[in-house]
């Protein structure tokens, strides 16, 4: 880092965030114990993928404190990762610990220091404040309680996959129901039950309803009572154990269709996280079975971009090779949104190659710069430095050198990708319905 | 920039130029005033995409005057972008503007101040001058009077594209059988009528035939009389509005399969532009509306490069996904040549990743750098200083630090993928056909 | 290079190697003169994309010496392509010639004296000496000799493209009986006659199985006496010149599944590479015909890395827009090995570009770094020094900058990228059957 790319991440790194997805419980938000953080996917699959069974990662009723001795022995083999970085940072960052310390043959220390500090009761806003991260948006089940935690801090986000890919199964019709308080007999039962989530999670403070979608998804217009639609709903009813994948992918569009519809009359941004194929490899370790296609076009979701002018679609796409679709769709649609550095493409060779298009040629105000996307808090950290440093080192030569712009121009630019946005997009335009 | 790469980028600026596609209008070449400019698509999309409504910006009847002031109040939501960029180059180079005076409090002075530049007399030359551009294609319309412009400066181009795609609308048909003297019945007067097209484009000085292409495109062989495309073509004259979409598609292949032989026959290279979606997002502003699919395959015309040996075939493709496929045709089809920058594919990041693929592998007498796509002279001196200053990045890293070569080594380099190879490939081998 | 690139390359450079993927005839691993090296598909190729005749580069009963002033008449063209590099370093490395006086005014002085070095006894020894690599992986027909040379240092690998894609071939059939000692009337002679291939390469030394496919390939399980296949095998034998393409696409699929079969039996890695389209350009010169279609996926071999978690393939892809989904394969399956940089994508930019995004991502033990794909053993040191080049800056950069690793952290993942994955992926895991 030369001396203008540490100058402008010094002042990024003072921003207070807002983070725009994550998958945080916000009943126990910060890890108990080390087990906490090394079973985070990103670990497990790689320690997996570099050669350890997975019946010894997920081996049932190991201690957490065996898990970590076990996946130390590992690690080595995965310690030149940007993940492994990550882990660092939260042991030098969080923990006090130096990253030298942190190896095989001390992870016994390790742990057990982990342990004493996360005991601790102000752990959790320890970690807050070391990450300076004063809000951070859910993943929540369509079923799930709000009512229990502080939805200031942890906003509600209505996740959505399971009502769009999975309505044919006997659980989700029994979830909805619940949910909802409809008994769900027909679709436009479905439509009801659907809205009154909406309802429910906007009284409880969602900012978003969010989705991801496998490659081969393209929807289409449909309407509410759609004869084609509502066939495929009653054969499924008649017999949900044999519907056809065709029968499944017309009602996910219908769905999906509604939800857009209710995301316009919440003004709720509708979150898309575009190319995920799950369970590719089912014999690898838990949330580590995902890959993808990645021939797939942003022009599948044309018709949709033109049927709701007026909804906000944040969208990450999963494999770089889709990122100048993206910062094209973005700098023609008004509403389509490029939004952080989804999963496989979380890694700083993609990032600094994605964002560079992003900040060549998307307007200022709809670059969502990044949001973390951790099960932990203590992950906020790390994630969002890494990112944080490539975006300072684009600024400083895009912005800076190449266009001959001022610091502090550039770091304007930097704190609206960074965090400013994110009050635009989400925060500052969803007010309550009536 | 360091001194070496400085060094490069001043012997690279001193060439005189010949700009190989652009939209110039040759009778009104330069901007009466800042609306011509800040008209271009690339800032009325830009700012709409940012949030300024169509209406807004196309409002009839609004002036030039008006349209700026209105522009500029958005245009800090692009201000960051190498757009932007481009026309802080053009108020300090060519207006004497510093481009910190080039602002929204500032935005009638600065108006006032281009008007007065571009009401004197001398103001087509001063730009000329500037940018020491001194030859520039055009895209002609196939029925565009070529005799009231000076066309050595402007050089014709004929653009086909509505020969090909749009042959089944009754205008189309009506501007060919006025524009050639050829009464059009049958596939076979089509033929003829192109034939008159391209004498009358060659005989004044036309030096390419241009078209650009939707990414399922796929040209294959077919002969003059070939049954399936007459049958095509009779379908067509006697239902002209219920033409199907695959009776489209045969006759556009027809067409530009004639294209391809009048292009061998006048001796005018087939400059292809592939990739584009129109009207992608038909709520656009004019010109804003087009996007693409990026799953198409350079393998597409692996028909085409076989059956024309002789035929030059310059290339443009719009994203940077297809640019190692455009490298790798081009590294073993002699008459596959990549040509500049097109487009969505025309900002720094996608400019420095795709030119420094081609200098690695290209010979280096196909290695067509690049043209302004300018629809006003104003903006060939910006464009063409991006692509100057990263082409003296990538010589001096690639040429000179990587594989030891000398700087005049890499000036000379340079100089043939900025001017020499435009010479080569377009004016030197296009001698009259009789 | 600053000054610590530099350290790291040196420390690289140093290391001995085992390249795992060459076409060395054994028999006569090095050039005899220069037309031997110039006489590569890479110069070849590229003189002819550059203009020159087919018919001049391969004209019958031309001699070394004039084949090589031919083309240095138009190397110029092709003298700033990595490509000319590696002759360069050739010239300098291992002839002692400036790389100045490598020009075409000089082209006859340099013949000869390459020459002169050719015929000395020791040049074969002398060029492995320079290059330090001690052993290379051969890349053997199906019915090879493989008791004629000394398989120590060139380690047979069974090619399988054959017999995937051409059993229909007379020839083939012929060939397969031949060598095998089989008469093949039935798919289960097939199956054995395949099976003796394997046990005749593992007793001579092979240390891989390897094969080059179409980007439509996407293997599925079939067993060894599948219906369908028994029945295409049939119409096979009935009519082998009448054979469709299905047919033959449901053929390669069943000896593809056996080959893989095989390869656990033998514990032999299953080497793919993946993606190329031959005979795109059949006007081409020898060995520059063969392009590609850039869209396929990893996708089409996930039932294949289920079906066989034990097996190792190391994948090489051809085009740098699927090197996501090989580093990201790899990150999740434990199975899957990122192996060199393939061809087209064997240019600086690209490998950069591709290698940066597998050392983020992909576990240490599985980053098996480089091959030469080379023809003749000249060509091992320039393309592994190029290599070596990109490899300790992205190690400086990305390992010990942005991730605060010591320099010899970054030198002994060097090391294990370059060799010792080699060893372990290929070498030390393949015990003998028995």
């Amino acid at each position: 880092m030369n001396s203008l790319e540490n100058t402008l991440f010094h002042e990024l790194d003072s921003v207070t965030l807002v983070d725009s997805h994550s998958h945080i419980n916000p009943r126990e938000p910060a890890a108990k114990n080390l087990a906490d953080l090394l079973g985070y996917h990103y670990y497990t699959e790689l320690v997996h993928s570099a050669g350890m069974p997975r019946e010894q990662i997920e081996q049932q009723g190991l201690s957490a404190k065996d898990k970590v001795e076990r996946l130390f022995q590992r690690l080595q083999k995965i310690d030149h990762t940007v993940q492994w970085d990550w882990f660092l940072d939260i042991g030098q960052d969080l923990l006090d610990l130096p990253r030298e310390s942190i190896v095989a043959e001390h992870w016994e220390q390790v742990f057990d220091r982990a342990s004493d500090a996360m005991q601790r009761p102000d752990w959790t806003e320890h970690v807050l404040r070391q990450s300076k991260v004063e809000r951070i948006f859910l993943t929540n089940d369509f079923d799930d309680r709000l009512d229990d935690f502080d939805t200031h801090r942890y906003i509600p986000c209505l996740r959505t996959d399971d009502l769009v890919f999975h309505l044919h199964l006997e659980r989700t019709g029994q979830r909805l129901e619940s949910a909802s308080g409809i008994a769900v007999h027909s679709l436009s039962d479905v439509h009801q039950a659907i809205g009154q989530l909406f309802q429910y999670f906007k009284k409880n403070g969602a900012k978003a309803c969010a989705i991801s979608l496998p490659p081969w998804f393209s929807p289409h217009a449909v309407s509410l009572d759609d004869p084609s639609s509502t066939s495929c709903w009653q054969r499924m009813r008649s017999a949900p154990h044999s519907i056809s994948e065709d029968d499944r992918r017309t009602l996910a569009n219908w769905v999906f269709w509604r939800l857009a519809e209710f995301c316009v009359e919440y003004r709720l941004p509708f979150d898309l996280m575009i190319g995920v194929n799950r369970r590719v490899y089912p014999g690898g370790v838990y949330q580590g079975q995902d890959l993808y296609d990645s021939r797939w076009s942003m022009i599948q979701y044309s018709e949709l971009f033109n049927a709701f002018p007026n909804l906000k679609f944040p969208i990450s796409v999963l494999a770089s090779v889709s990122n100048q679709e993206l910062v094209d769709y973005a700098w023609i649609f008004p509403n389509v949104l490029p939004h952080g550095h989804w999963w496989y493409s979380n890694t700083p060779s993609f990032i600094e190659h994605d964002l560079k298009a992003r900040i060549d040629a998307v307007p200022r105000n709809k670059l969502l710069g990044y949001y973390s996307d951790a099960y932990k808090l203590e992950f906020i950290l790390p994630k969002y430095r890494m990112y944080k440093k490539i975006l300072a080192k684009i600024l400083a030569q895009s912005i800076v050198i190449d266009r001959g712009k001022s610091e502090s121009f550039a770091v304007a630019l930097g704190q609206q990708i960074l965090r400013g946005n994110v009050d635009s997009a989400f925060l500052e335009t969803n007010e309550t319905k009536d």
